[in-house]
């Protein structure tokens, strides 16, 4: 064991300066270095693969399995194993072809959505789909399908089936809500400075427990967090939009970073001390977002720290700018009823695109007429359509349904914990988030990989995979 | 050369993530994941160790050795050999104790300090000290002694006979210097807001070229500069200390980090691309600190500067407060007169450590000693005496030397180009510094580790090391 637990140490240590390189790259880095720092990055993720498929490992897995161990090392090692018969089917050959066509489609992308031209980046959407599809087939030992073996990077154990399911059903129960919405008046939406979200943003990460302890909140282009060690979370956001985004981005940030941070710590240096999956980290990034920063009874509380930061607003207005529901074209700025939606649209079309059942040439109409059938738009170009997210350009599929599975997950969980411990009406008006945290800590965040994305909701929830929560936490958006 | 090229490619971006994961230990991240990034630290160190000390580079260099290369491929071929040579006549045992015993050396060194109490400390220096000899003993392969085989680490070529005749002249010859000086009235000190100070520093590093494109310029507890790429330099400084401390401390951050700056570029991801030696490291820094910052004429760019900042005060006063003699206890805080006598008690205390002339018990009373020698001072206490420099605790002898080279090198410089490029006085006093980063570019930056550093400032002075140009520089300092 001893070997093998060295070597996942050495393995999470590279990791976590893999995501200091990134988050610097992002935050801190003058940007003429950008060329060098993808050397440096490409240098370490080459160490990575190599000390994570070493055939030693093997070896190691195969005396081990044959061992009474803890349940701890049990589960160690069952990761392990997966891990490291995963990363052994991608020859190097491949990760590296994969590597380079990335790096290129994302640059191809900025230059054609900065254009509207859709036609420059289709080759290099055709050649991720064809090397995805070959990845695809190296990790899709059992025949299960192409895009369940993508998923799988994401979402381990998660089916394509469920999600088809899922989706589904979400398109549908969701048409009606969106239909209610559009005959709804338009809510005026706060116009806030700066520098007055920044001080809002900064009192409301104190009330949440952030400390200069073990946190850190900076400012880039896109928000995100980064966590090089248990006790080092790192969160951003943005302040530029005028509005009260960075309120809700800084608390979806914080679900993001809380996750990582309660952890047991017994599974610091482990293949066990990180977030399970893209699914369970995005519900509770979505879970600090919807339910708490959209609950109404926190409204006070923003309300509370918009004023004291300078801009006076009552709780019920804040509320209501917070859940207005209106269809719109871009993703990353819709509403929490519509969201899902845009999620269902990209993963109906990227398992067409890896199936072969949609060509490269015909996704922005396919774009327009799903855009149409779920969100009742009409799209005006592929800026505002097919070219908006960066994800197909980097080769991301299978990642999109998370986002959509976390809003799920998610309203799952806050009735799970309601029942639990009770309606969080009170305390939420007093801005006391306390057992919130405590009771995530205890039913999700503490097992880290221990439990996969189904395993660990069910332990949760005592149900599985659903939609009705959700539907009961949008509904009332429509007829706001 | 394909092979060993990628390798020192590899290498050198290992390297780079190091520098990276230092400076965030010490600027950005938060304190609480201190003994995580000491593992992430050892890791990497580890993976560096293995890989710069692997047997094929052997059979690589055999081969390289006969062939007929380039002039840069015959100086990478031969750095390369060197480093790997040293690298691998020390044990990996030795390598791993030496490295636990400096960082519990650092921790005791800290609570003896705090507490002023040298017998606290006393253990751990005997310990590092009898690694330090048993290192040195694994690279004085031809018998040339051991401290010499600690020197080579910082600056290979240097001589033990060389430094111990430049640094007992420097000794005899700034003596009456000091008492000079110690019979002039006391030079009162501005004093200056920590935000008038970031003010002037900001538009003081504006006016030498410091853009975002490839500079940062942050705070930290010790001013120090770092590199993570030819087009990343990172300086700190800090601004608590209520004097004009920050624009020296950052005039000399930027002359280490402009040396990085203006390697040649074909250096870039080789063994050869960063600076040579501590001791030109040190002259870049002290060149910059010395020569520019303490100018007379510049005396006036800085006092616009603060000026603008909202600190009046003249350019002659600034000067003479700049250029102040007082000898002082404290190393750091020395004016650039005395500064030198500081680091000959330090050179001449740890050659007697190591050569065993010196027991560790009677190291307080030989610094008394020595202070009182050189400075005309008496030490109150350890804390102000022996205790005061992290250096020996981290086992770090043989550096020292390097500060007060630094000073001599940079006095060299600086004549040398005035004898070539005309006396500055003029374009400093209009800020104009672009023919010195030029002539420095040119005759010493561009070489990396091209030249050695005696080498070096034959090339660049046409003379050897001396102490002429820098008594020249200082002797006017005693008699304002």
């Amino acid at each position: 064991m001893g070997k093998l637990r060295a070597r996942l140490a050495e393995l999470a240590d590279l990791q976590a300066l893999q995501m200091l390189a990134g988050w610097d790259q992002l935050v801190m880095m003058p940007p003429a270095a950008a060329s060098e720092r993808a050397h440096q990055m490409g240098t370490i993720a080459r160490i990575v693969h190599d000390h994570a498929t070493s055939p030693e490992i093997g070896e190691w897995l195969a005396e081990l399995e044959d061992l009474e161990t803890s349940e701890l090392e049990r589960d160690i090692v069952r990761l392990a194993r997966r891990d490291w018969e995963r990363a052994r089917r991608v020859p190097t050959d491949l990760a590296a072809e994969l590597s380079k066509a990335h790096s290129d489609g994302q640059e191809r992308w900025q230059a054609a959505r900065a254009a509207d031209d859709y036609g420059a980046f289709a080759p290099a959407l055709e050649r991720n789909i064809e090397l995805a599809r070959a990845y695809g087939r190296c990790l899709d030992e059992e025949g299960r399908g192409i895009y369940q073996s993508l998923i799988d990077d994401f979402d381990f154990g998660l089916r394509t089936e469920q999600l088809r399911r899922l989706f589904g059903e979400l398109g549908q129960r969701l048409a009606p809500l969106v239909e209610e919405a559009r005959e709804r008046s338009v809510v005026a939406k706060p116009a806030v400075s700066a520098d007055v979200q920044r001080r809002a943003v900064e009192s409301l990460m104190r009330r949440v427990g952030v400390d200069s302890e073990s946190w850190r909140l900076d400012v880039s282009t896109h928000p995100f967090s980064a966590s090089t060690a248990r006790l080092d979370q790192r969160m951003t956001t943005r302040y530029d939009d005028g509005g009260v985004e960075s309120l809700l981005s800084s608390l979806h940030e914080f679900g993001h970073a809380l996750y990582e941070r309660q952890i047991d710590p017994q599974l610091d240096r482990t293949n066990l001390g990180t977030g399970t999956s893209m699914s369970i980290h995005e519900s509770q990034s979505k879970l600090w977002e919807n339910h708490v920063a959209r609950h109404p009874a926190f409204a006070r509380v923003l309300a509370e720290d918009l004023g004291a930061a300078g801009y006076e607003i009552t709780a019920p207005e804040l509320h209501a700018a917070l859940v207005a529901v209106e269809p719109s074209l871009i993703r990353v700025s819709a509403d929490p009823l519509t969201y899902p939606l845009h999620i269902v649209l990209r993963f109906e079309l990227e398992l067409a695109l890896i199936d072969g059942d949609l060509g490269v040439a015909d996704l922005p109409a396919a774009w327009h007429d799903g855009v149409r059938r779920l969100l009742g738009l009409e799209v005006p170009s592929d800026a505002l359509g097919c070219l908006q997210d960066v994800h197909w350009s980097e080769g991301a599929f299978g990642y999109f349904p998370s986002y959509a599975m976390g809003c799920l997950i998610a309203a799952s969980l806050w009735e799970a914990m309601e029942r639990e411990i009770g309606p969080r009406d009170e305390q939420l008006a007093r801005g006391e988030v306390e057992p919130v945290k405590a009771w995530l800590g205890q039913n999700v965040h503490r097992y880290g990989r221990r439990l996969d994305t189904v395993g660990l909701v069910e332990r949760a929830t005592g149900a599985g995979l659903e939609v009705e929560s959700f539907l009961r936490y949008v509904s009332p958006f429509a007829a706001v």
